[in-house]
């Protein structure tokens, strides 16, 4: 028989592989809990009418459908069959999909439970989410995304907030990172400003290159982008642009003097960075105004964080949105929302090697088992020590002393616990430690002392 | 434009049921790890290879299947399509499906990475799973398992540990329950006892009833099942058995004397029941002769745990399986396991009211937001909060008072800090508590001090 396998794209995760995981999700999760964020769950299936649609053509083509019960062929037309595996015949085999992210999910929640929901509504969701992308390294079909949004708050104390939060979480993981700014106003009032309100990708694609080519073949690909001589000339002060956030900020500023909402996206995000600075952040935040995040929902501030130490992508992004429940009938509610990127995180800290020992460690001790009778003295032993709440084993069965001692080592099990006769009749424990060798005994009360350090 | 809505058996979770539910989990979690017991977590879609076959004709109908991405309709066949929607089809439109439990993905897992795994491997998973049930009231089609299990160890000491760790964690949530254990020996045993090996369900199921229907109506439903007269007859000493677990065991030890598996089944129990009387347990362990639990894996001790204080069906169960492997190829890997159902453990501290008000609690503290100055200062204050560890919200916008308050009041944080130009001067902040009314200034430290109580 062969080895039993899992679908290409997913993963099983070890005891190791969970405890750093959950150290990840338990350090995001306590953070956004210290900024008054509330967690929320929605389900892993979603109506494919709630799904299609919001991620592109290509998104539709990567959801997970999941074949309708019962007589699955009930609803199928002759006509749609002859037509081969497309969409349309997808949409009659399936009524439901799983979710391509948390922030459809999130506007379909807001909207069908608005009655019950206090505004500004600040909630963060840690879920999986399925996307049938070629698998690759890096990239799986499912994996978990670590999302706060809060809507119904205009306020730039929300994105001043998220800064915050980024910092924090990045200082508690011991990662060095730089979050970089920009704001979508900014990209379109470049674009305004030189007549060309569509080219914005192509605008900060091309300068997004300033360092690695110069700014010679930055104009030569603007060019052959479609923007005039006369349009590259107005983005030279661009080029020109260096030192500190308040000195881009002002040459900016200049440059989109006259355009309302260039303006405006400055003075956005002035006021975050201005309000950023006595707050003693560990972590440079920098203007970048080559920024632009695909994601074409943001309206607003945007942001990403990038790791200092290690060559990866953006391992945090962000922005404000303007309208995204709109799609699901409720418009005009503004919201800016973060999405931690655990994977990434994941092999950032195991690169830097940054887990800290006791998030790593199952059992603290392990009784050896050496036969009937002490195991059942040992069983007595062992509840007092959870009592204790100390995390502890028995081995259940009396094997080969070599064996039991394997087990304690192969798993990190820091304390063995060796009761025998002797010890069972002087209510003595033999505690060793496996790392340092010392051998003591104890009374109960001592074990405790000694496990707890 | 309509609500949107989701998939019928599925469940959005706002933040104060979220709170319930992460109570629940920690609980099972932290009492888990306090007996070694490590996490895993494995994907949700596994091959449909992997699943199907395991659950009986009615559980391969219950499997949510996940249509092939791209053409799913290249290796369908003329012939299948014209069977309408059969299994057969479905198995050539989808290769994948969503695990319907915990324990077929638990058993594949151990198969893919034995040469990894040290034996005894204590496991635990807390993840959702999915049935293509109808729905209904206390029924899902997306709902959590928790689950533990020990594998490659056949020591009984595993039993007696389950049983500790059922014990504790109703304990902690305060739900008094009753624990009943039985062996499927011994019930292999009575039906061999009596020449009637294949009809285990039938007997275990009228002598369920002895309490409610009365001796001769067993008798008569045991006839009705096609049981002769004889074998009735010999089944006389169960219907006799009272008293404590030991003296009951005493009688079915005398009943099943000359049967090997039966004799074999009440040793078993003996060992567990004796093996927790010096330990504690807070709740009654109850030998229970007509618990048979329905999955047909188990092999040994079963057990299964109802609240006393609710009616509500059982609410943890478990056993011990011989071959749960071999259905992989890994034939010989004896293994325990237990499964706390959540949803319906979430219905009964619900029902009692016991959950505690500390897991219910999100922000503390809230600013309340004066404008744009005031709101400066505050985001330093708060920021000094949250260094104290202390779950602390600026309300984002300069609202009108009654606003925030209501905020404030709609999501119950108990602190309410209000620092306007004259507290800002003096450097010191009004903290109004919620609950009393009581207002007091106090400088930051005097903050924390109030809020930690």
């Amino acid at each position: 028989m062969n080895k039993p396998s899992i679908p290409k794209g997913t993963r099983d995760f070890s005891p190791v592989e969970m405890a750093k995981r959950n150290y990840i999700f338990n350090t995001i999760r306590q953070v956004y809990a210290l900024y008054g964020f509330r967690q929320i769950e929605t389900p892993a299936m979603e109506n494919l009418s709630t799904l299609m649609g919001k991620y592109g053509e290509e998104g539709d083509k990567l959801l997970f459908k999941i074949l309708n019960s019962g007589d699955f062929m009930r609803s199928v037309s002759e006509q749609d069959l002859a037509g081969g595996g497309t969409n349309r015949l997808a949409a009659q085999l399936c009524e439901k999909g799983l979710r391509y992210d948390l922030t459809v999910p999130f506007a379909r929640y807001v909207v069908q439970h608005r009655d019950e929901l206090q505004m500004p509504f600040k909630r963060y969701q840690i879920q999986p989410v399925w996307r049938a992308d070629r698998p690759q390294k890096g990239r799986y079909r499912e994996f978990y995304q670590c999302d706060a949004d809060i809507v119904g708050s205009d306020s730039l104390l929300n994105e001043v907030e998220l800064m915050q939060i980024v910092d924090t979480v990045f200082s508690h993981f011991g990662i060095r990172v730089s979050i970089r700014i920009n704001n979508r106003k900014i990209l379109t009032g470049m674009a305004n400003h030189i007549g060309e309100p569509d080219k914005i990708v192509e605008i900060t694609t091309a300068i997004d290159k300033l360092d690695k080519i110069g700014i010679d073949n930055v104009k030569a690909e603007l060019a052959q982008a479609g923007i005039s001589a006369e349009g590259i000339a107005k983005l030279q002060p661009l080029f020109e642009i260096s030192g500190n956030n308040d000195s881009q900020l002002d040459a900016i500023a200049r440059m989109l003097a006259n355009d309302e909402t260039g303006s405006k996206g400055v003075e956005e995000v002035r006021f975050v960075l201005d309000a950023l600075k006595p707050l003693g952040l560990k972590n440079e935040v920098a203007l970048d105004l080559t920024l632009a995040r695909g994601l074409n929902y943001y309206t607003g501030c945007i942001f990403e964080v990038k790791a200092l130490d290690v060559q990866i992508g953006s391992i945090t992004g962000g922005g404000r949105y303007d309208n995204l429940t709109g799609i699901f009938g409720l418009p005009g509610l503004s919201g800016v929302g973060i999405s931690f990127g655990a994977d990434r995180i994941y092999d950032v800290l195991n690169q830097l090697n940054l887990y800290p020992q006791d998030a790593m460690q199952g059992a603290q001790v392990l009784f050896i088992n050496f036969g009937a009778a002490e195991a059942a003295h040992c069983l007595r032993l062992a509840t007092q020590l959870r009592q204790a709440g100390i995390r502890t084993e028995l081995y259940p069965d009396s094997a080969k002393m070599k064996k039991q001692m394997s087990y304690a080592n192969t798993l990190g099990v820091p304390f063995v616990a060796l009761v025998g006769e002797s010890e069972m009749q002087a209510d003595l424990v033999t505690l060793k430690n496996m790392v340092s060798g010392e051998q003591q005994q104890l009374d109960i009360e001592g074990v405790i002392r000694a496990i707890n350090g």
